[in-house]
């Protein structure tokens, strides 16, 4: 059995999988295959409404907000984010916590001001920067709530009166959040939802329809809305198996539970990068993200060696993002404990040895 | 068995569908899902390459095209061919042969000016209009070469100097085509090409880079060829299914078989249509469509009943859109002969339990 620590396209339950191998041969017994329905049918019809209902559901989203399903990933929100909330030479507040953060404020400098309340660059975004003010003059605040890349997570929605958007691409549903904190939600599938092709949206829907442009109809959240997620052919594959994935989520309780199992996958192996001598965490202990874990070595010519092993282990993905080096573990919602201990038992073997 | 005539997404070759199946659980003997590996990872940049190969070599695409894998449907593209190739303030030449011609042709008019040089609305978009003059000054012209709805289809390229753009999305793949004689080819995936959640396009180089416009990252063409189509996360999976299926139409012969194909299945459906004193087709006889067949009753009271036949006869999808009535039944290259002489058979036998 492979331990599929990979950063994304990730890990999705067993079963799941299971699920979505057979719907490709023969859907709910229609002797059709998922791939050959019509986004139209009723039985299509019933897969976006149930992943639409799971996911008001295990969010507890309330009256007031919309939930999309889009494509074009984390990327393509970069764009639509400002297009639909800043009118034309307006202001928007960003917090740079790296590569993404970066990328989604540079798109929208494009279309108006930017305003970058804090930037934890000086230490290669090793950190969440802190204290910092936000201008109340802005129409909205944007923030990257985990940073896979540099293994850093925001835990607490930053204090502003301002309309509040957020990348939630890598920790939704790993975590429990208070919706109502936000204005717009979006994270691309590809962690803990669901498999690439489909984004998660969920917007407020009164900060809709006055940034006053002309938006390509793609890229207007309000047509989406009004056509279901299905304003034209939605991938459908991709929302089938995401809805798969929340059901299983909701068999396992829901995301308070699975927030408890990252709780403690996540300790188990910061616990084991603090206590063994040969490796050491990149992030600031506080801003520690539960869903990427980047650690490097004290000797950094060990570092082919223990991939070689974790390799032989069957610990695959464990590299680091060039930007960081080491090594970085994404122990997303669907990664046993059980890989968790794997990867630690690796790292004590190793330590094993190589120390006298 | 059923007999799946539904206009997309729609049927594809069950050899695909059970190579796909079985992908989900164990992707090329790897251990992993197709679902579950990176995007990055050397086994998925195989079947990217793979899947743009056989588009190159299916479809003969001469040296300076580039063949992109994106997101958003042809919805996007209705966006994206204008924000590329039209100039602020630049005109661009329409045909209207229907509904998807008619929301192309409406994006377009919200970046620019739109010379619509002919339209078939006068009759229900029935017919492929002909003899009409494109202008000289226009940036591009642009055309529908397949109307799903209505049965229609534009075989020859329509003759200009213009950059031309087109979009095939229901009959790529279904006949040959000479790509130098285009500009800019796009197609959602979900007829010929593969499942939901992926589009085509054919761009030739030389024409991009001299709108002058700030676009959104996403969708400028060049960010998309210099990234490979992985300018950010592809649709896996979608890309996974349309390159399995190309490898199928490649084993079947290429286009070219296919094309000889699909002539004797629209033949066949066709004459039956003209032959069974029941039924009449509504697209003009020499614009008549390949993919997409649309015919109705003279006595539209009994087409209830035919489509309780059909249903009998596992003959699914036939019912055709509502602004035309009547039936439909998409052919495309997947579906069988055998299911087009089913639905002959069909029809025999209503004609022969009908008629005195």
């Amino acid at each position: 059995m492979k331990h599929n620590f990979g950063a994304g396209p990730c890990i999705l339950p067993k079963e799941v999988f299971q699920q979505a191998s057979e719907a490709v041969i023969d859907f709910n017994n229609t002797g059709l295959s998922i791939l050959e329905i019509s986004h139209r049918s009723k039985e299509f019809e019933a897969v976006i409404d149930e992943a639409t209902q799971l996911v008001r559901e295990l969010l507890a989203v309330p009256q007031g907000y919309s939930i999309l399903f889009l494509q074009g990933g984390a990327s393509l929100q970069f764009a639509m984010a400002p297009l639909n909330l800043l009118p034309e030479g307006g202001k928007a507040a960003y917090l740079d916590t790296g590569v993404w953060a970066t990328k989604a404020l540079k798109e929208a400098k494009k279309f108006g001001t930017v305003d970058v309340v804090a930037s934890s660059i000086d230490k290669n975004y090793s950190y969440i920067p802190k204290g910092y003010a936000i201008p109340t003059d802005a129409a909205y605040f944007h923030y990257t709530a985990n940073n896979t890349i540099y293994g850093t997570e925001v835990f607490d929605k930053p204090e502003t009166a301002l309309p509040v958007v957020v990348d939630m691409s890598s920790d939704i549903f790993s975590r429990e959040i208070n919706v109502a904190d936000y204005d717009l939600i979006y994270a691309g599938a590809q962690k803990n939802m669901g498999p690439a092709g489909v984004t998660l949206v969920i917007v407020k829907d009164d900060i809709l329809g006055k940034s006053g442009r002309v938006l390509p109809s793609m890229l207007d959240y309000q047509l989406h809305i009004n056509g279901g997620s299905m304003y034209n052919t939605p991938p459908v594959y991709s929302i089938f198996v995401s809805m798969l994935n929340l059901r299983w989520l909701k068999a396992k309780g829901g995301v308070s539970v699975l927030e408890q199992e990252n709780i403690i996958k996540a300790r188990a192996l910061y616990d084991e990068i603090d206590r063994n001598p040969l490796f050491k965490g990149t992030a600031a202990v506080e801003d520690r993200s539960r869903m990427n874990v980047t650690f490097v070595m004290d000797t950094p010519e060990l570092e082919a060696e223990f991939l070689a092993l974790a390799k032989e282990r069957n610990l695959i993905g464990i590299k680091g993002h060039r930007s960081v080096g080491g090594f970085r573990a994404s122990i997303y919602n669907a990664l046993p404990l059980s890989s968790v201990n794997a990867l630690i038992d690796a790292m004590k073997e190793f330590e094993d040895t190589h120390t006298a």
